[in-house]
């Protein structure tokens, strides 16, 4: 019998009636014999309304209590959850992310798991309970509370999945798995059967919000056998795996993110450490940059444009502005009214007509690009933001993507 | 200077506005230059809404994950006031059960504490942290989450003061200080300046519920110098101590007590070994009795009557007429229309002129006594729940209780 790790989000447990639909599907593995390791969120808008409690006390709280309020939301769904599953007579026990051993850096808000003693939940599993863990949260080597940051639940399931050496990790999610394009955009859009692990983490990056970049990295690093499927219905969901099968097609997926905004630093020196000084101060402060270009010098001036998530404006600003005698800039620009459109897929790596049939379809949608980036998987464009949704979809049927659907869409 | 514990109960940390007035509490002592120990309850109505939602799912939860999901609420509610404290530019860091170092048996939903490790606390006070521990939780030898039941944030808080070797342990509340009776009941009750661990002992079992028993037999046996206050106003509250002021008034106050059932065992063998028989019955279901009356026997047989909480009635009736042939009775009887009315006053015991004087306030206000109890400090007598408000006002002016206050009620 195999041992599974399921992952239920918020919406799956946002209320007493998710919660006890989310016991008949644990019960459902856990009746033909497997042994199965729960991982839940906190409930539907919880984390929103503790969030909003803290900020009424406090606009700028330590990230060390927010996560003491914040891991609060996981202990009470997880409880929930064994209530439910005691009420069909089962043996049950929920774990919190200390419980289940799972221990992390210091960084709160965004700590990164360092290791996982499984010897508690292996106890609880011989014990024939199933066990429930907290995702999103672990602990640090000073004995204190972390949380994992956006996505944390699913690392979590992948983490521990990997660390029980699991046959499989279902994220069970609102969707019925990985879709060509965001079906709220692209009407046609196609679910994927499956997908490789490059490829989805692409996706994921690129704001197909179905599941966290770092729980796809961990999965590949590991080799974890991952399902995204959706909570509310039988569907197989769609299969992340080593390799994606040789397709046809090249193209796997279009998607857009709209949380980008576009940093210009204009007229600093065109000479060597220039590039190296700016993105360490980023670095220093954990912002990404993605899409950097750096314009053509004259006169020994050059421009260097990136995109930085939106979230992560004000501080890139503040960055900026206050070394901008040390980076040798004339003036720092910023704009938040682009969208970044991308392709994905591990065939295109060695079809250099792709990128060229991608710019077609966004001439013929009359769609002006403004920066463009390639990888061995992805392409990349920038464009303004009001023309994204037409440039989604007229990438979509420019590669036929409706077509890559099993049928079962 | 000192090391002062003060506990906040949940109507003290209700909302975000109170939360920051306790934080000017708790700064106001920090600023003084002592070191704070801060205990806080979940907030006002978290508890009854996380109740709520266990029912919704499971009627019969186990008390294991019920103590799991409650404990999440002193969890949020230590977060906020820290991040209260933050706000005002102070260090403080904010403690489960467990970080602090509170272990307990495994009795989930009424655990005992059994030892405090006060390394981690003391390590946070050395760094100049005011340190905030969640009440009412600790932490089992199974490395699991346990509760303490009703009041139990209060033995959180004596307890860590015994522990801390604290000063002070001050129990902020709605309420000024202990009364001669619930001013709600009587107008002109009296605020007290002080009173024994006994005496507060009798009356917070008699349903003056400003503190919980357990929490002052903790503070009678290690001691602990404990002060009532209320967290609203700057009055100074009343102070529990090991022998009260030696007052011209033997009796320093009156409670009822409504939440209370009697119980009729009728018929039972007149012979030894019967009501052992019967309260062991009880006493192996954690069931309390109080004013246990034995009839005089009649052709070898007598009755049992005693008064148990109305919480326990089901369970009580359960036990013993499952138990009925065993106990040997022909009958049981049970009423919840009573309301146990008592006097408690360290200086009574020497003085049997006071149960007289009480039994004629209550003639005189025309009020029938249906069993009478008394102990070194406290008379208590059942009333028709219906006349207890009466027996009371009566009582408090018999005795003149309005005259203990100090002046500043």
């Amino acid at each position: 019998m195999a041992l599974i790790v399921k992952k239920f989000g918020g919406s799956s447990v946002a209320n007493s009636e998710r919660i006890l639909n989310v016991a008949r599907i644990v019960l459902e593995s856990y009746k033909e014999g497997h042994s199965v390791v729960v991982v839940v969120s906190a409930q539907g808008d919880t984390t929103d309304e503790l969030i909003e409690k803290a900020r009424e006390i406090n606009t700028k709280p330590s990230k060390r209590e927010m996560d003491v309020l914040l891991s609060a939301g996981e202990q009470i769904s997880m409880a929930l959850l064994a209530m439910a599953i005691e009420k069909e007579g089962y043996p049950v026990i929920s774990l919190t992310g200390y419980q289940a051993g799972i221990m992390t850096d210091s960084n709160y808000g965004s700590a990164r798991i360092k290791s996982i003693d499984t010897e508690r939940i292996f106890r609880e599993l011989d014990k024939k309970n199933i066990v429930i863990v907290a995702g999103f949260q672990g602990w640090n080597r000073y004995e204190d509370i972390t949380t994992l940051g956006r996505g944390g639940s699913d690392t979590t399931a992948v983490a521990l999945a990997a660390a029980l050496k699991a046959d499989l990790c279902e994220i069970y999610t609102d969707v019925d798995g990985i879709y060509t394009a965001d079906p709220k955009i692209v009407p046609d859009a196609a679910k994927l059967d499956d997908i490789s692990y490059d490829e989805m983490l692409e996706l994921a990056s690129l704001g197909a919000n179905v599941l966290h970049t770092r729980s796809v990295e961990i999965a590949k690093k590991y080799n974890v056998n991952l399902v995204v499927r959706s909570s509310f219905n039988n569907s197989p969901g769609t299969i992340i795996k080593e390799v994606g099968k040789v397709e046809k097609m090249l193209v796997r997926g279009v998607a857009k993110d709209d949380n980008v905004a576009r940093i210009a630093v204009i007229g600093v020196e065109d000479k060597p450490g220039v590039a190296f000084k700016l993105f360490s101060l980023l670095a220093k402060e954990n912002i990404s940059v993605d899409l950097i270009i750096q314009s053509i010098g004259r006169n020994g001036k050059t421009d260097i444009s990136f995109i930085i998530s939106k979230e992560n404006l004000d501080k890139t600003l503040e960055v900026l502005n206050s070394n901008i005698d040390v980076i040798g800039a004339e003036e720092i620009r910023h704009s938040d009214k682009y969208s970044k459109v991308s392709i994905v897929g591990a065939g295109m790596v060695n079809n250099p007509g792709v990128a060229a049939t991608m710019f077609e379809a966004l001439f013929d949608a009359d769609v002006n690009i403004h920066m463009i980036t390639t990888s061995e998987i992805k392409i990349s464009v920038l464009v303004d933001v009001k023309d994204s949704v037409r440039a989604v979809n007229a990438i979509h049927e420019k590669f036929r993507l409706a077509e890559l659907g099993s049928g079962g869409k």
